[in-house]
């Protein structure tokens, strides 16, 4: 289901992989591309790992959305709780409270050794799409 | 002074250039790559922002460093005040405070036409560098 | 003209005080009562500096407000730079961005030395008020 | 066993009441005191709400030091998901990780109907207290 969405020229850039997303949920995976893990090799800046739970929480909010309505950032507030050193890592995201026009969502990320690397909780806007938009894609 | 780390593969990837780094300030710009321009053309992705600000808040830290220290992100908090759609995007970062290990950092990134796109603050840890180790970078 | 809105039961039980709002900003002061400093005597929890901010920034949205609307905290970031330890503290807050029914505002606390004690950013959501509302208070 | 510290003048005036702290978690309670409940009556301020919050995850890091420490929020970041209209909340705060001088905590307010109110991500710095300090509570 993802597999033209994984395609896309950001995800393979960075090494994102979306898994799953269903109810509220949704699952990703990076496998850092090289060219992102700098200074340290091996270890992906602190920004890929940002948009990884952003993205993985975008989905998430997309799992309940209506027809026709798309979502966008408005905050996000992230923890690095352990450096991440042992990809590849696993994003899970969950919506926790849509109401009207604003999803509450939260992410964390798990490095292979289920350690936990980042932790975050972001506010969404929920939009709705003019007719002539083709796209509801985050 | 900055062309040798402006290179790295990371900043060439999406498009990063520090600029300048001085007296706990530091500024960038980002002329972001197509690549990391999805899913709106020509608009860089939220994370790609967030990776903007996060490295060039930890350039003004590391302008107030002593030799043989480095720093690293705790945590960060981002706005999303407008659509990134006027490249490119000059960010400014300023060290708030220093105090002990940590540092509080703020920055903002405008875009071509000086509308706010994005606001951030975090924290910094400052690390003492083993011996042994070659580099301080950011 | 805050004077009646000065001697609302929370600004009075905290020891806040509204000083000016307009344009986009607001000043307050807080010369916390003795309740509130615990558990260190003379330092206000973090919390009444939170409060003190949260409310500030409310005040700063509201000077941007057509009649009959008001505005609500949908999430802030509070940073806490310095101890809390040379009261009165005065708190300035600066509306940043206002965009359809959200607003993004920041603020920051400083002791009666000018040392930044506390920094935060924040989004408000514009509400319109129910005609039989009758007040736009923050 | 937190009867003497409930009777602090802070936890009195707002109207918290912490219930347990055992092994990285900590619960409390906010039956709030009209004084707090401003501008919308029976509705805890916001700041109250983060100070629910702040000190709860207080108590569930403390729960975790060795003996002649203490710990001090360096930041929070709170989002408020749901009006707070129908009290007692319930508040419960986890440690999710520790790491040297810097401890990463969660925490979330249920309304009386269990509807998510409000939800809090911070980070603490643990400290070594002086051998004359007399207490070491949040």
């Amino acid at each position: 289901m993802f597999d033209p969405i994984n395609s896309n020229p950001l995800y393979q850039t960075l090494g994102i992989r979306i898994e799953e997303a269903a109810e509220g949920r949704a699952r990703s995976i990076l496998a850092p591309r090289p060219e992102v893990c700098w200074p340290y090799p091996n270890q992906p800046h602190g920004g890929i790992l940002f948009t990884l739970m952003d993205t993985t929480m975008g989905w998430a909010v997309n799992t309940a959305l209506e027809p026709g309505h798309n979502c966008t950032t408005i905050d996000c507030s992230i923890q690095y709780l352990s450096p991440a050193q042992k990809g590849p890592f696993h994003c899970q995201a969950t919506l926790v409270r849509q109401t009207g026009r604003m999803a509450f969502v939260r992410a964390e990320i798990l490095d292979s050794h289920r350690t936990i690397v980042a932790s975050a909780q972001a506010v969404f806007r929920i939009i709705r799409l003019k007719p002539s938009s083709s796209h509801s894609i985050t």
